[in-house]
């Protein structure tokens, strides 16, 4: 199976925007058990065009192209089809007036976009003015869309996505399978997977860590061989697998806390807010959370939170005890069934040899229970503490939810100190 | 100047994720006038890898690799390189060393990672734990890079770009010139930029739309045309220029708070923290930042933010009037010499015709004076709504803060409703 994607456009070159138009088409392709061999990006430069089409249609199937179809001077997609596929333009009255019905007469670019190419099958382009182009030769497809995404999506959605099915619906198919976890680093899952794949020759396994979470990816053409590892993997670490679909751990907690019914409320101070926005960032967050309290400053701590001034000024505000505090504040000024509370170092400055940067304090407590405090010790920039720090609450708050057991555990938890 | 970028990745052909990396090197070499003529992905495979990495050392003078350097069992890069180079590897005492000095001896990739190629000169990974290494052979350059986006990023900045910069100094270079501004939309500012093209054809414009910030991008071989061009704008759009470096908004707003010497309090709901993280994402924002009361739930907006239970029963969460009584609160409540609110429908759910989804409520007020109260129509999904409702407001006490004058400003406002 040789299918790759080509996309056009000197703002890609220029770094302005992401290929998302190829992660789009890669992650709906794997999921009906196609691969990708190779993206590329182009200049929109006929030359450069042309030497690119012709190795990807030398060593490929299929060739993906996004991009450089519209009306502008710098679109020249169409007229580098033309030239190697030998076509000929053709005005369609018939795209003239569609586009005419849906755009009216402001739009100025109608006969530009209604001259097609003869040698190809149009792909109706239903959101935007430019068609697609779906040429077939030699057993091989090469479909020209739109590099706007919400037009590629539609026009590869409704028709190249089938008809790639559709090729490939006899092959034998790679199935795959994610674990998405939390509270592990990757050397902690590493020795395993090697272990796992010492014995299953034919899955092929990954590792991609994101801050504070990891995701761990099975693939196979042997259908019994994965399901054979997915249950070596799960046994070693069910307990830190928080879904299987979605890599954002809000999900799999929001999840737990609407199937208990109970509700949260948080206190934040290195975090400035960052575990509010995560949670928030589903909707529906309200059904369980009530609110955060950012007490970034020391005397916000106090008053909001009634730490005491003492525990500030000799233990610090970076302090397992200061964290205590901020817990017992949230259950007292709170109806929240479950508290949780942050305090730490993201630097770059304000580390010192007690205190390094990238120490944090996380707090985690179900109302009428001993609060479990811990330290972590997360290496990389503020960004990274910080969305470590976030998740690894997250994680350790979803854990106590989901299975009733500490949140952390010095076993597992090698950043844990 | 031929330069391309070879990313190296199976969670890229996979879709998992979008090639960042390269838009990030690609964006930074632009800066500096130098262009990328290609961008590729290809697989975990050796075979792959090697295929493409011998094309592209054929057709360029430079090759920028990121990926598959780490530790684990699907990272193949050095033993690509190894082949390719015909290097052998040899184990560094000193990065060893260097390793267990940051990590301590739970890393147990220690061994592996500072095993390293011979013929290349390593590019020190500051962040994380594999070594990046560098090529060059007959005048050409192959930099080869983690593909974590952060450590990339350190390694890229500190080591390839000088370099590259150096190689191709002699050569003629585009200028380039970049604005953001805050509060404005694509369609306020394209007609402008139409008539600077019309009148200086020898500069290229073009607009790069965020979630609630443009970025206005100018270039040109021509040095004396971008200046003019560049005057021009700013006496158009000046009051809303935040950076000319840099697309955070923060970044503007901790500047000017911190030169008047003033401080920040915060009350949000829709927003659920990002404010608060937003603006702690920059280093020393404990230095205006006080902090922010993330009410989600009304009864909080009572309890904390003194909010009457009569306005949240007659007007509603998202309305003028809780709005203007969460800035009060926050007015009672805390020192700070500016208090901002926001209450919003996130949407997907929970919009009506008189409150539709996106439909956000933003209060501004500097202690002693009116407090600003705009409402404000922002179009896209949750994710985008919240970061507008971030944005503007952000933006608008940027503006109130840098200039004295109101923060919204109904002539050229046009999500203003």
């Amino acid at each position: 199976m040789n299918i790759e994607i080509i996309a056009i456009g000197n703002e890609l070159l220029l770094g302005n925007i992401a290929n998302t138009n190829a992660a789009y088409m890669s992650k709906e392709l794997a999921k009906k058990g196609l691969q990708i061999k190779r993206h590329t990006v182009l200049p929109d430069d006929e030359h450069e065009m042309e030497e690119g089409l012709k190795q990807a249609w030398q060593r490929s199937e299929v060739v993906l192209l996004t991009g450089g179809l519209g009306p502008t001077c710098d679109d020249v997609t169409r007229k580098v089809l033309a030239k190697f596929f030998h076509s000929g333009f053709v005005y369609s009255e018939e795209i003239a007036k569609e586009l005419q019905k849906r755009f009216g007469d402001k739009l100025g670019s109608i006969q530009d976009q209604a001259t097609i190419l003869d040698k190809a099958k149009v792909l109706p382009n239903q959101i935007g003015t430019a068609p697609g182009f779906l040429f077939t030769e030699d057993n091989k497809i090469l479909a020209s869309m739109p590099g706007v995404p919400l037009e590629m999506k539609k026009m590869f959605i409704d028709f190249v996505l089938p008809l790639l099915v559709k090729k490939y619906e006899k092959e034998e198919k790679q199935v795959e399978s994610h674990f998405h976890v939390c509270l592990l680093i990757e050397n902690t899952v590493d020795p395993f997977l090697r272990e796992l794949q010492a014995k299953y020759s034919d899955v092929s396994a990954g590792i991609y860590p994101s801050t504070g979470t990891l995701s761990i990816h099975f693939s196979s053409k042997n259908k019994q061989s994965l399901e054979e590892c997915k249950k070596l993997f799960l046994q070693m670490f069910e307990k830190y697998v928080f879904s299987t679909t979605s890599e954002r751990i809000e999900e799999a907690l929001y999840i737990e806390m609407k199937k208990k019914g109970k509700t949260l409320a948080i206190a934040e101070s290195c975090t400035g807010g960052a575990i509010g926005a995560r949670i928030t960032s589903l909707s529906g967050a309200s059904d369980y959370f009530l609110g955060s309290l950012v007490t970034y400053a020391n005397d916000w701590k106090e008053k909001f939170l009634h730490v005491n001034k003492q525990t500030l000024d000799t233990k610090g505000a970076v302090s397992k005890e200061t964290v205590f505090e901020m817990i017992q504040g949230l259950l007292q000024e709170t109806s929240a069934d479950y508290v949780i509370a942050v305090s730490g170092t993201a630097g770059p400055l304000g580390g010192t040899p007690e205190k390094p940067v990238g120490g944090v304090w996380l707090g985690i407590c179900k109302r009428g229970e001993t609060p479990e405090i811990a330290h972590f010790r997360f290496p990389g920039n503020r960004e990274v503490i910080t969305a470590c720090s976030v998740n690894y609450l997250l994680g350790g708050l979803w854990r106590k939810v989901a299975f009733s057991t500490n949140s952390f555990d010095k076993e597992t938890l090698c950043l844990m100190s």
